[in-house]
């Protein structure tokens, strides 16, 4: 481990944290070529550095070996040999995590599934598709689109992420608002367990009976099983989309906006929210024609049938009217249309030129709380000496801050740090969750801590025990360590013993 | 145990099959009077003979003793009581469960939680209600109705049937195809483990971080955890509400103009199938004019705005001539709309008029299928010398065949169940499942050896195990032991070896 944040992984079971070892990495290479062609072996550092993190580059963390298997045969065959050495194995789609669900171990296996990209069948008389773990999420869209169907999670890397990564971290999305999260769009899933067992959780069909095995694997980040296969859901193309976007002068004002219009019963395709850093990074870098003086705006995008949405737009004008907007502007073409989403499209990539850095946090609250929850956001940043452009699905009440700050300046990724952990704090008091749609990964095990009791953690283990007993799938992710909770302050430990220590650790 | 059908639960861990002993009986009786006032634990077999089934009647069990504690004090004294001497609870609500859920054991505890019938809060803003497990389904559309809102899942049962009880069976109902099942409707619970830990799972904000254990709790059929709070989510009532009815003059038609509707893009509020015997039934019991020389009827809501639900009802009524509808009606008042939906909610006890008995079955198949398995449900059912009406969420491909049986006939219930068995292992077949909403209970074991293998079977005893290592909460439920599976032939044995022999059985 060498990650350059301040909040590393913390020691993890089953050597987690454990130093690599050559003679180790060079048996297991020769053992896993005898199954897998050389070129699906890598082992030499300058091949195995693109690998060392994903899309949460603060950490980084060169694996032991990658290996990139193109038949289940050899999947099954990786995981066999890494399980007689107790090897451990980070399951890998396109490596987009946001919260560093795919960084490498030390001592590790980074097993991509990159070759697994066959979109094995689309049933449009039942609406789903089923499809390999590797393929891309818009790619199940582009084959659902002649049937007139499409896939409705849609995370903002739906180009490069894959469908397996997407139930790892049951991904969200601008119209999961109204469509739901992957976990409401993924009826069937084959899996691998460490052991090479297969599961079969559920199919084309609504619900399962027995215990709901098929929604738990949803968010695991890859510590219960490997997906080989997944069954989703398809939805119809509305006939009509419609845009809307709107300015309002102060930021409590449009946070009210957003809750008034869900209260009115409208579920839009999707309502983002904002800020005005953001506003004008955004209108800077793709000139949307942003108001750049607002203090916040709502994109709301409606659809359905074209009387539907014509009778929705002219409600959510007066709402948003009623609200205190002072401008709301509705797109009439579609390229209008695609012009009001591309600063919102842009924005993070546009928030990059207002600092040399920035750290993207994702929380939940309850969508009244959001005015509230603004301010105090901006407040926490200012504590630290630090600023904040937000950018979100304000909807749902999935927050985004992006934290600005310079990493060569010295001490200011801590800062950043501080003010992330003190922000998702604020969503667990006001009722929240830390993390919204990018899951917890290594980057807010901290977090967690926050979350949850000792008791939930304990269930997490149990959990995790009940399908990896020997601990060998991404040790050290998405739930943290009671040490390390205990180490936070989020636990209660009562004379230097931990709650249920009879329990077994990972 | 004395089940009066074929099918008893199987030899359960933990003693689910033990025999009672009184004296047990009555210290475990004075045990519990120190915590519970007397009229609070009964004991006597006369008070004890309204608790020896559910809902599904032909399995019956006087249980040992039933508690009915007022606080969670009290619950946690009754859990800690059993758990000291491995006596077994089961969870109760109001005993509505159609597959046996809350069937007593003749060496256990009934746990009743029907005094937890408070609703703590309705939170208008947030669109959620925190309600006590005991609160019935109805009074939370009811407590919520001021605010122009309401609780969408809908069993039938819903006037009796609780929330804590919905969690345990991930209930559905009518509006599931538009509103979801329970699990897609509540986004927090407060649980009891049976050894007295407080789990706090979700909230009120959408997703959690973590494994989903939320998700796991629904369907869990009370055996991981006693549900003391839950936050559901509250839907904004629709502006209109409009029902429409259509004749067909074959099965296979009116299956097939289902997926016509779904396929356009159009999710009704409810889309619901009756067949001739259905609707000739429920004509001569509640007169609500339908065509009783139509093979089958759909109904089909439609909700939302004005303009919406007047664009829609054209769409469907145009789909469903076009898919052969003899016949449209649309309601033109609310009281007509009443009359459409009251046969449909009478059928059940309408069908009890055709014959002394019937079985209600619950499977699910994609929808693509519906004609065909309406059809080979009939044959199944002549092939045992009985017949059957059909009355089900075609929408969502739920079926509900009722097998009609006389009770008093040697062998007729022994051929119900077989017909039962083999409409099952169609829906299986099919792609689909072996329940859609009334859960597994002891009803639907042997199913459960059809729907899944060894491998899945062994990741539910081990996710029992990691919330209730004693295995104490409500035994030989919802999944059954690989013995019974070997037995019922759903399983490979090899060499008369189960599989996995080292994972501990419950």
């Amino acid at each position: 481990m060498e990650p350059t944040g301040t909040a590393p992984p913390g020691p993890g079971p089953n050597g987690a944290t454990a130093p690599s070892n050559p003679e180790e990495a060079a048996e297991l290479a020769r053992a896993l070529r005898r199954h897998l062609p050389e070129s699906a072996v890598i082992t030499t550092e300058e091949e195995l550095r693109p690998w060392e993190c994903d899309g949460l580059s603060a950490y980084r963390q060169l694996p032991m070996l990658v290996v990139i298997p193109e038949t289940e045969e050899q999947v099954r065959a990786v995981l066999a040999a890494c399980h007689a050495r107790a090897m451990p194995v980070v399951a890998r789609g396109a490596g987009t995590s946001l919260s560093g669900g795919a960084l490498p171990l030390e001592r590790g296996v980074v097993l991509s599934l990159a070759r697994f990209n066959r979109i094995l069948e689309i049933d449009a008389d039942n609406r789903c598709a089923r499809v390999q773990p590797g393929v891309r999420n818009l790619a199940v869209s582009e084959a659902a689109a002649p049937h007139g169907l499409f896939y409705a999670p849609d995370p903002s890397s739906q180009i490069a992420c894959t469908i397996g990564g997407n139930v790892a971290e049951n991904a969200g999305g601008v119209h999961c608002l109204k469509y739901g999260l992957t976990v409401h769009n993924v009826t069937g899933l084959r899996v691998l367990t460490m052991e090479g067992e297969e599961l079969e959780l559920g199919g084309k069909g609504p619900d399962g009976p027995g215990l709901d095995l098929l929604a738990l694997m949803h968010g695991s980040e890859g510590m219960l099983g490997l997906v080989m296969e997944a069954t989703v859901r398809l939805t119809p193309k509305p006939e009509r989309v419609q845009v809307m976007l709107a300015a309002f002068d102060d930021v409590e004002a449009a946070g009210a906006a957003v809750a008034a219009v869900i209260a009115a019963g409208i579920i839009p395709a999707g309502l983002e929210m904002m800020d005005n850093p953001a506003i004008r990074a955004a209108e800077d870098f793709v000139h949307a024609g942003y108001p750049t003086d607002a203090a916040a705006i709502l994109l709301c995008e409606l659809d359905g049938t074209n009387r539907e949405v014509s009778e929705e737009v002219a409600r959510v004008r007066a709402i948003l009217r009623e609200a205190g907007a002072t401008e709301v502007r509705t797109a009439d073409t579609p390229e209008q249309a695609a012009t009001f989403w591309s600063g919102r499209k842009a924005a993070f990539p546009a928030t990059g030129r207002l600092a040399p850095d920035y750290y993207c946090i994702d929380g939940t609250i309850p969508r009244k709380h959001l005015g509230e929850v603004l301010l105090r956001i901006g407040e926490i940043c200012r504590d630290q000496g630090l600023s904040a452009a937000n950018v979100f699905h304000a909807g749902d009440g999935n927050l985004h801050p992006l934290v600005l700050y310079d990493a060569n300046r010295e001490g200011d990724l801590e800062r950043a740090e501080a003010a992330g952990r003190a922000i998702l704090e604020l969503c667990v008091a006001r009722g929240g969750t830390v993390t919204g749609e990018h899951g917890v990964g290594v980057e807010k095990l901290d977090a967690m801590c926050s979350q949850f009791g000792a008791a939930e953690l304990e269930r997490f283990y149990a959990v995790k025990a009940a399908f990896d007993p020997a601990g060998l799938l991404n040790p050290g992710k998405a739930v943290p360590t009671l040490t390390r909770c205990a180490e936070h302050g989020g636990l209660h430990v009562h004379e230097g013993e931990l709650p249920f220590p009879d329990i077994p650790r990972f």
